[in-house]
Order: structure tokens, then C-alpha cells, then sequence
């Protein structure tokens, strides 16, 4: 025994981390997106960039390296193994944990935390019983010796990350002593220099085919002067060796850069392969290393046997046991003996990264950031890129273009078309929300005004502002300028098809008339809002067209009669052509006099309504959510709540309520026959209808009902001195 | 009377106009302010500087200028007589009328419109009978021959200005011949230069007597040697002058620049005097002029008498009639015999001066512009000052305190004081409406990068940056920080004091706490934002403070105690002292995960709640408006609408109602025994509720209440068994 005490004692020697700022940043993103609330063990995949030549490289050896890549599930399958290169990036598997609270993170029993880590992922395995030979050995082959856990918490607002890293290791009592050493030097070696060759290239072999597995160990059975034989290692081809002791060494890829020492995973691997042969007493290693046979070590060791009951216990408490039960473990208690180390510091590390993400894709990334919450608790099926991917038209760039822009920012839309002939004036600036002092005083076209202030707020919008006159009926177009015209009308009809979604935002009644009627007939939703001094109306025109429903119906044989009745548009209401009600406005009139709360409310509700839309499977075609005496129904509704056709509200009496209106056949704006005389005569017709608006009732059937209704009113029997009776 | 033919016409010529930027500024403010909607005739006064001495100065003679003080009522009282200086500002009397409508102004009726106004304003009192002398010689004294007269329509918005004038002139038909004509030669005038010298001395006298009274005629009798006596104008003076026609001579101050001709008051002069006797067909006249008796003209002047029939129609036309009637007046068939002319311009002449004023300014009026159009048509009695004038606390600038520093600014409130700790990042771009990417990347603090907002704005605005803590109970401070947070509770003590309303937008109950307490010891109104996911509240804390109503009670013998109950605040409705509800927060609840709208549709309400408290009589005292079943109730309504305590809506229901809350007498924010611990231990009582804040809930008498409430529960008989039932 005081032989044995006096050899040299094997020492270990730490990894070094290399963490990526891409690292942070998907970890992050996972945070935010896939665990949110959750804090489970999610896989993370280091690796450590291995020089296999003969040729020492400078690069240290020790260096575990953490990217952007480092959650990716199956990453082997990306780095194709490639034999021609002179390093192989081995893989260092572990596991990462998140906390929501700091006070989480703090409160981290080290201990535990790892003693559970290595004891389900390595001792586990490794003591597994009644496996096959083959079952053993392929459940060996997976054991992650080169183990990596890192336990964070996130400050996501800030982009603060506070994190503490383990490279587990586990040891036994007891030390582990070097009976012999032997390196670069044939005479200690107990095999021949080209043996050692060939244990390296048959290690370098392995490496490259499963970089995944880490050190990667095996087993050579050496007879001098044969050449070395190769096996996989088990417990069970350990024992079966052993009588054979003296030519069995146990090789593996050592990511040591000192001289004497092994590296944490070597001690991994040692404990692990004492507990499944706890009879053992000595061991052969052969820590191959970059550079070569000439840079790798042979060392013979020894150590106490282990005590069978603390291998009995062990296995009691694994054999079957979930991760849940391995980390309810006393370990302290329970198994004494076990040691276990590897932290990187003792306290926790923060990492400030704000300075280092682009600002650009940072403020895209964190303004949809309290988006991103919604779905942790409120609303985890909340589906926001629908809404957040589509292409919004704003035709008018007033207080309402202002604030719907603002609103959908808030939803993540990104993709905006500003459409506005005006300019910005300093009567403008308390209500209009995008624009500044001075915008006015350059006098600048309110869309590049708005479409600048939405860019210098989230940079990477794509905005198109499109100083466009929107013609209404009733404003005639002069002779000489109706090629111009039409132009103007071409590109709206442009802006409307290529737009998921309308937004009709203009101050007067005819304004809203050409594109309600371009957007019925392409299809493309409208919502429409409406001020009064103290009310508002928020609603959506109903799709599908009728171009759509009257084919559909066709191709069914009629059958979409049954369907719910369209939803009207804005002109639905009231079958009366628009018509110039620009003209003869006093001041008043032509600014629109409201209280300052209408435009705010009924521009988030214009918006809120879009998004309820987008998470309703039927998109724009969902039915008008309607209040029933008998109760709640459930059309009409999504996740996101109640989706009425109108919403009214008036700050006056503060209160809201919903109404639906359905599709007029005379309406003026949407009706078939309208649509029908549209499409035949495009967009020339639509200037007719601008210079002579009559004719627009006339189209529609308004004027044959108008005069009917005439013919009716004569032939009623009028007498002043009857009353009305109801028949 | 072929000689007569041969004899040279008497001409007239016109005079120039000059107007200041400021006229039409006053213009436009008189429009927005004060006639909006109405087309009053108003007042109008230019001013033509004659020089009064003896030396001929080179400034035209001729200039009407316009001032801003041209609208002033009584002009005269301010340019103090002024008998030492060589000028006179001599007045111009007239009308000027705005235009609702452009149309209004381009479809002017030339002729009639000045016809009626030299009908009203001089032919009506020229032609007055039954007078007596001196009646007559007053009613003459007042006669605007000196008219000026401006229609106008005003593009407020742009500060474009159209406008016509005219210096209304009537004339008769038939020509006014020149028999004999005489200037600076003692000769050929009927009087000694001597004379012409008194004359003249006696017309500045009364000039810089009465600068209002225009041309100031008056009627000099002549006969030499002797120097001439000087009588005021009338009818009857003249004609019982008349027999002595030579001496009588019309003496007037002249603003003729041409030496030939006389100005065009002159004209008016004269056909008043030509109508009031008709049977005058000759007359003397000594026009004075600028640079004394050798600039001035002596003419004696032939014409026809006038038809007496006219007179007579003109009599019945004019004796009683309004002005209304006056202008309906068909002149052109009725009296053809009537010419009148004196436009400047034939067409509308437009003026673009939005360049002139400055911008700063400008901002500051035109954004108000839209909230003095309120007054206009929809609530003439609105009282906008009120809420404009005063200053706003905002304890929190995140979404909601952007939000409602925004629509206070469309209220037209200037005085904002901004609280709050944080920088910005780059998450709260798309919420937080102040707000840019450059501010997140510079990670600015908040107050400082919103109050630079709210002056990109409008740069009149004046905003107090305050970057404080507000301290928390639960919130525990070191007993090293007890001196820094005491200063900061002073502050936020003096903040609170000195402002007019608090808006209370943080985003924690437990910030809510000491600013609550505070406002309700001092007696500053409170309004309060609070958002769910997808609901919000929005009220109004109750006023008067504790103090108030209980002093009051006590100088009215408790009569106060039939005073309705006072309104409640945030924490009347749950009596558990706040606490630290702030660690242990998972990220999305740190952050406040709401809709989007919830914020804007809650800052809306907030303000214009706001709105509304200020246009009631009692302001923050008005009773909450309550729905009654029994129909609508007249408390807590203002013009605006109604005032409810709270308003709670809800975004997933696109719902609103109101709710009231009570002040309850356990509050542990406004109890009075709070209120009473506070003013007796100050800020120190303060900071030991943040550091124990069960000692609040012992100070309001929670803790007693709860201990009666346990020992009740304790005395009650359980029976698992027994059901409960009602008794």
C-alpha cells in the first residue's frame, strides 16, 4: 500500500468555452418562441475542433465552442463527415436550462444539478443490466462522456444573458494513481510505434464517422508484435479482456492541452467504466491527442475496486427512473462517494449584448416582442405572422392612416402602400401621429412624411408611399386631363389587387365609393372607418365578391343560396349615388371635426377587427358575430374574441355597440350589376361614373326603383282625414 | 348749355390699399374665434396718413392701410390726439365680410353689394328726415364718406387668403363739370391767401379732432376781407346758405394724389350732398390737402338737380329699413339713375402667406385649429382653455404615458410634466407612440426622448423631463439609500402638488400606491389607466381630498354627511395593502402583455374623461354619471357627454360599460387615517410603508378587520354535512 501511495496521483484538466453571439441570440429566439413559460433540458451540442493529423497545431486543444447551431436536434447530419481535412469538430452533447426568474438561476443547488445530469445521462446507461452484447455496446457508444450544461436566465428586453456552465464530471473516492507513463518513446510503450499508428488512425477512423459520440472510446487488444485488434467498448468485453489485462487498453480522443493531465470527459469515461466493473483494479489508456501518436499518451493506472453495494444502490435508484425521480436524488446522502465537478466559475456571469446585435434587426426583432408574450400564457395558439405577413393598403395618410399605421406596427405588419394627395400642415400635427414640426414646415407630402416616421421607428418596414388623387363621383374630370386621370385610376386599381387587406381611411362619403367598388370586384377585404364629431363606425364590406359567390354558385348548381347572406359594404345602407359633398363646406366640413379619442378608438379597433379576422380559419368570409337573445352563438368568433361586422361607438355616452349589415342588391357600390358594368367597362367606366354619378343609380336599378316607388305613392289612396292603419 | 359741355369734367382717382401680414392674421383669428359659421358684416377701419403741415411730404396721400388693429371696435381711443406731430392717421371707415365658402366669395354681386353698404352707411343718415338741426348736423358729422370695404374667404387650414375691396364710391347720373378751378394763386381764388391759411388750420384742427370722421367736411363762409366763419355741414346749412351761394364754400380734407382730381370720398360727398338737396346745382369746394393751402384745390363745380322722384324713392326705400332689406334692394331697376364704382381689382386676388408666419407659432395655433372648430357648429359653449391651460402630471411614459401625452396634445394641453425611470429599447418602438429607433439605439432615457418628441411636435410646448423612481410598497430600500429615496418622495410629492390633474399610468398596482396617497392628501385629481390582456379601465379618482370634506363637515355642523358619497379610488375596491408583485415575474409579466388597441382605446378615454371633468361646473367634484333604469339622470353629464367614475372595456368583446366605486373607509390608499398617518409622519411615514407595508394595512385598521373577521368565522358552527343555506 505505501507503494501505491506514493505514485503519482492523475490529475484533470478543465475546458476552455468560446461562446458566439449567434449562440445568445437563438437562444433567446427559444426562449421567446418555443419555451416561453417553460423551463425544460433542451439538448445543446458544443464542439471542439480536433487537429487528427500528425502535425501539432497551435489551436488549443481544450476549446469547446457554443454557436448559433448549438440547439440544432440532429447537427451531425450537417457537417458531412469529411475525410480530407485535418481536423474533425467533435461534439461535446449536454444540456441547457433556462430560468424564467433570476431568482431561479440563483438559487441552483450545483451539486444536484449535476450530479442529476451525469447520473441520467451517463451513469444510467453505463450501469444499464440484462442488455445483449450488442445492446451494450451501442448503448456505450452513446454514452456522452464530453458533457456540456449550461443553466441561464434571460433579461430579454435588454438583451442580458446571465449564465453559469458545467462540463460534468463525475469521480469516485479515492484517487486514481499512474503506475507507469509513456509517450513519443517505443521503450515504455507496451506496443510498437506503428502499433500506436494504427490504434491513432483507427481513433481518427471513428472520430470522423461519429464526431458525434466525443472521445469516442475503444478498446485495442495489443499482442506485440501483431498489430493492434479493435472492439468496441462494453463492460462486458472489459471483463471478458481481463484475465488478459496487460494487452487490452482502453483508447479514446483526449482534449487535454497539458502535458500530464486527462481531460474531464477521460475522467467520465474511467468512472463510468470502474462502476459498470467494480471488481476493477488497473486500467491501460491511451488518450490519443492532436498531433499524432507522437503527442498522445499511454498511462497505466490504478485504483481501489469499487464497492459493489454503492454499484447495487446506484442501479436501485436509476434502474427505470424518470429524469424527474434522478433529480429527486439526495446524492449527497445517498451515494457519498459519488464526487462530481466541472463548473467554469462559481458564480453566475452576465453577458451584456445589446451593444453587439445589429440595431436594425433588433428593433424589428424586439418590437414584436410583447407580440411574442401573447402566446406564452394568454394565447399559445395565437397565430401572428398571418397577420404580421400581409400586405396593407391606407388610402388616406390623416389622423386615421396615422394611427392605423401605428396600430399595425404593434401587430408586426411590416408591409405597408401609403396612398394620400395631401401634404402635411401644422394644423395637422397634434392629431396626425407620424408626422413633426418639421414635416410642416417643409410642407412634404404626407405619404413621405408617414412612410420616413414609420421607417425611423422600425427600419426595416417597406413602406410605398403613393401621392395619389383618389376621384370621386360627382368631382368631374375635365376633357383635357382623363388620360391622366385614368392613369390614376389604373394604378389604384394596382395598389387594391396586389393588397391582402384595404384600409379606407378618407374624409368624405364619395372618397370611400371607387375603391369599395375596385376592391368588391378583385376581391380584396376593406375595412372601413368612419368619424362623426363623438362617434365612429368601424366596419368590414363583405367578401368574398360577388364575382366568387355567383361562380361558386354556379359550379354548385345554385347551391350557395343557402350560404349565410353577404355582408354589406358602406354604401349598403343607403342606396343613393355619391355625390360631390366636397363643394360648398365651410371650414368645419372640410376638416373633420372630431373629438380627439374617435380617431384613437376606432383606428385600434380597425385594427384589432383585421387581426381577429386573420385568426379566424375563414379569414374575411367569417360570418358577422351577432348578440342573440337566446345566448352566446359561436360564429362570428375567434381567439381572439367577438368579430362583428360594424362596430358603432360613441365617446359622448362612452359606450360601443355592433350592428350587421348585409348586402344590398341596389347598392350602389357593391351590387352585381354594378360590378358587372365594371368589369366590362374598367376603369373608363369608372370615370363615367365619376362626371355623370346618376348614371351609377341608374346601373344599379336605383332609378327604375326610385321611379316605381313613385308610380307606387300616387296610386296610394291619400285622405287627410284617415289615419294610417297597419293591414 | 353747350358752354356747360365744353367745361372739363371733375374725375376721380383711386386710392391704394396697404395691409399688414398681421391684418390677415387678426382676420383669421377673428374668423376661427369668434364669427366661425356667421358671415357677420364687420367692422372695418383703415387709416391714411395725411400730413397736416405746410411743407409737402413725398408719402402718397393716398394709401389705405390695414392693421391688425383694424378690427378693433373703437380705434380712435387708442391713437391718442396727437397735436404736435405733422401727420394724422386719419380714419377710413368700412366692412369687411368672410366668406364661409368660396363660392360665396366668387358669386359676389358687384354693384349690389356696394350699393347697399353706401345705401346703409351713408345715403340712409344723409337723407334722414325730420331732424332737427343739430340731429342733422350729428348724423352728417358721422357719414363714412371715407369707405372701405373687404369680402374675403379664408383657407385657414393653408393660410391662403381671397380677397376683393373696394372703396365704395356713388355717384349720380350726369357729369360733375368744373367752371372754375384755383390753387396757390391768390387771384383766381375767392378768398385771400390768409383765409386759405384759416381754412385750412381750421380743417387740421378738426382732423386731429376727429381722425374718425374721415374727410371732415365742413362748410366755410367766406367773405372777404374778412377772414371766414366755419360751419358744420348739413342739408339745412347749406340750403340756407344757398342764397348766398358765392361765399358758401364745401371744405374737406382731400387724399388725392393727382392734382386735377379729387378722391373718391369726395364723389360721396357730394352725391350725398347733391341728394340731400336736390335742387342744388352749383357748388363750392376747397379740397385741403397734404402740404397746406398751396397743395390744396379750390374748384366750383356745375351739375344738374336731381330728379326729385328719386329722392323720394330713396326715402321710402331707405327710412326704417334694415340692412337686410336695404340689400335686397334691386338698385340696378329700382334707382339706374344710381352709379356706383370703386373696386380695386375685377377678380378675386388670392394671397398665400403661410411662408410669412413663423412656424413655431404657426404649430402651436394650427394644431388647436381643429379643436376651435368644435366650437363652430357642434358645442358653441365649449370652454377649450380650460383643459388647455392646465398642467398635466404623467407618472409613466410607456405606451399609455405616450398615448395620452398625445391626445392631451390634440386637446390642446401644453404643460406636461413626464415621470419615469427607464431608457428606451428596442421593444418599445412599435408600442410606445413617442418614440424612435434612434432613441432605443442611444438608449435614451424616457422622459428626455418623449419630451424631444413632444416639441418635434409642437415646439411651443413646455415639458419638465422628471427620470424618478417611484417608490413601492414591498419594494424594500436599503437603509444606505433611505436619504437619496426621502428626496425622491419629495419630489414626487412636489410634482404632485404642483400639478393640476395626474394621470396614473404605470404599469404595477404597487407603483400606483404612493401617488394615489399623495394626490389624495394634497387634493390633485387622478385619473387612472390599467390594461389587462384584452380589457382596460380607465377612471377617475374621487375628489375633494379627506381634508376637504371632512372640514367642511366639521364647519357645517356634519351637514356634509348628506352629500353624496365620495367617489372611491383604485384601491377602494380591494382592501389589501399593495406589495411586491414584481419579483418573481416571469418576462411576460414584466412586461406588459396587452392588444395592441387596450392601450390606445384606454389613453383615449383617459383624456377625454379628462375633457369632460373640465367642461363640468364642479370639475373633479362632478358626481359620477350612473345608468339608471328609471331613464337618464342629469348628474355627472357634461356638454361633452357623460362623466362616469370608471369606464371598463373589453377589446375581446368590443364592449364598454361604467361602473362607480364608493370611497371606502378602509382604503389603504385614501383612507382618512391614512391620510391622517401621512400628514403627520410626511415622506418618513411613506418610506416605512414601502420597507413593512403590512403596517398600512394595520394603520387603515385592515389588519383589526381581518381579525374580526377570522375570530366571526372561528364562531361558526361546521358541519360538513349540512348544506348551506340561506337564512
Amino acid at each position: 500500500m505505501t507503494t501505491t501511495a506514493e505514485l503519482p496521483r492523475l490529475t484533470f484538466s478543465d475546458y476552455q468555452l468560446s461562446v458566439d453571439v449567434g449562440f445568445w441570440e437563438e437562444l433567446r429566439r427559444l426562449k421567446l418562441m418555443m419555451w416561453k413559460l417553460e423551463e425544460p433540458f433542451a439538448s445543446l451540442h458544443g464542439s471542439i475542433r480536433t487537429n487528427v493529423s500528425n502535425r501539432a497545431l497551435l489551436t488549443p486543444a481544450n476549446v469547446v465552442h457554443l454557436s448559433s447551431a448549438a440547439f440544432e436536434v440532429a447537427p451531425s447530419e450537417h457537417g458531412a463527415v469529411n475525410t480530407f481535412t485535418e481536423v474533425v469538430d467533435v461534439q461535446m452533447r449536454g444540456k441547457v436550462k433556462n430560468y424564467n426568474f433570476p431568482e431561479g438561476l440563483k438559487s441552483l443547488d450545483s451539486r444536484n444539478a449535476l450530479l442529476s445530469l451525469v447520473a441520467e445521462y451517463m451513469l444510467k446507461p453505463a450501469l444499464a443490466d440484462n442488455l445483449t452484447a450488442e445492446e451494450e455496446e451501442e448503448s456505450w457508444s452513446q454514452i456522452p462522456f464530453c458533457m456540456v450544461s449550461m443553466y441561464t436566465y434571460i433579461d430579454a428586453k435588454s438583451y442580458r444573458f446571465f449564465h453559469k456552465e458545467a462540463f460534468p464530471s463525475i469521480a469516485l473516492d479515492g484517487s486514481i494513481l499512474i503506475k507507469a507513463a509513456a509517450r513519443e518513446s517505443a521503450d515504455s510503450l507496451p506496443f510498437s510505434l506503428s502499433a500506436a499508428q494504427a490504434i491513432y488512425d483507427h481513433g481518427v477512423a471513428r472520430l470522423r464517422s461519429y464526431p458525434e459520440r466525443g472521445c469516442n472510446p475503444f478498446l485495442s487488444m495489443c499482442s506485440p508484435p501483431a498489430l493492434p485488434v479493435f472492439k468496441a467498448l462494453s463492460p462486458r468485453a472489459l471483463s471478458v479482456a481481463e484475465d488478459d489485462a496487460a494487452h487490452v487498453i482502453l483508447c479514446f480522443f483526449d482534449f487535454s492541452d497539458a502535458a500530464e493531465t486527462l481531460c474531464l470527459s477521460a475522467r467520465n469515461l474511467i468512472t463510468c467504466v470502474r462502476l459498470a466493473v467494480p471488481s476493477l483494479t488497473s486500467l491501460s489508456v491511451y488518450a490519443l491527442r492532436s498531433g499524432g501518436p507522437a503527442k498522445s499518451l499511454f498511462l497505466q493506472l490504478a485504483f481501489d475496486a469499487v464497492d459493489q453495494a454503492t454499484v447495487t444502490a446506484l442501479k436501485l435508484r436509476l434502474t427505470g427512473a424518470a429524469f424527474d425521480k434522478v433529480q429527486g436524488v439526495n446524492w449527497k446522502e445517498e451515494f457519498p462517494s459519488l464526487k462530481v465537478s466541472g463548473w467554469r466559475k462559481k458564480k453566475v456571469e452576465g453577458l451584456d449584448l445589446g451593444a453587439f446585435i445589429d440595431p436594425v434587426r433588433r428593433a424589428d426583432s424586439d418590437s414584436r416582442f410583447n407580440l411574442e408574450l401573447m402566446k406564452w400564457r394568454v394565447l399559445p395558439s395565437l397565430e401572428l405572422s398571418r397577420l404580421a405577413d400581409c400586405k396593407v393598403l391606407l388610402l388616406g395618410t390623416g389622423t386615421l392612416g396615422c394611427n392605423v399605421a401605428r396600430n399595425l406596427l404593434m401587430w408586426g405588419v411590416r408591409h405597408f402602400t401609403l396612398v394620400d394627395r395631401g401634404n402635411v400642415s401644422f394644423s395637422n400635427l397634434a392629431r396626425q401621429s407620424l408626422f413633426t414640426f418639421e414635416d410642416a414646415k417643409q410642407n412634404k407630402s404626407k405619404v413621405d412624411a408617414a412612410a420616413e416616421a414609420l421607417r425611423s421607428i422600425i427600419p426595416s418596414v417597406v413602406v410605398r408611399p403613393v401621392p395619389l388623387t383618389i376621384h370621386m363621383p360627382g368631382h368631374r374630370v375635365d376633357e383635357g386631363k382623363l388620360d391622366e386621370v385614368l392613369g390614376e385610376v389604373h394604378l389604384l386599381e394596382e395598389l387594391i389587387g396586389n393588397s391582402d387587406v384595404v384600409f379606407l381611411l378618407t374624409d368624405s362619403r364619395e372618397a370611400r365609393w371607387m375603391p369599395t367598388l375596385i376592391s368588391a370586384a378583385c376581391g380584396t377585404p376593406v375595412v372601413n372607418v368612419a368619424l362623426g364629431f363623438d362617434t365612429y363606425v368601424v366596419m368590414r364590406h363583405g367578401v368574398p365578391s360577388a364575382a366568387n359567390s355567383r361562380s361558386n354558385a354556379v359550379r354548385n348548381g345554385g347551391a350557395a343560396a343557402t350560404a349565410p347572406a353577404a355582408l354589406g359594404c358602406y354604401f349598403c345602407s343607403d342606396v343613393v349615388a355619391p355625390t360631390d359633398s366636397l363643394s360648398f363646406r365651410a371650414l368645419d366640413e372640410q376638416c373633420t371635426v372630431t373629438r380627439p379619442a374617435v380617431s384613437s378608438i376606432a383606428s385600434a379597433i380597425a385594427v384589432e377587427l383585421v387581426a381577429e379576422v386573420y385568426q379566424h380559419p375563414d379569414g374575411f368570409c367569417c360570418p358577422a358575430y351577432r348578440e342573440s337573445a337566446s345566448g352566446d352563438t359561436d360564429t362570428g368568433k375567434c381567439r381572439l374574441g367577438v368579430i362583428p361586422q360594424q362596430i358603432r361607438g360613441s365617446v359622448f355616452s362612452h359606450s360601443m355597440h355592433h350592428l350587421c349589415g348585409e348586402r344590398n342588391p341596389f347598392c350602389t357600390a357593391c351590387s352585381d350589376k354594378l360590378l358587372d358594368a365594371y368589369r366590362a367597362g374598367g376603369a373608363a367606366f369608372l370615370l363615367r361614373c365619376v362626371n355623370t354619378p346618376m348614371d351609377i343609380e341608374e346601373v344599379c336599378g336605383v332609378k327604375e326603383l326610385k321611379e316605381s316607388w313613385e308610380t307606387d305613392v300616387k296610386e296610394m289612396c291619400w285622405s287627410s282625414d284617415e289615419e294610417w292603419v297597419d293591414s
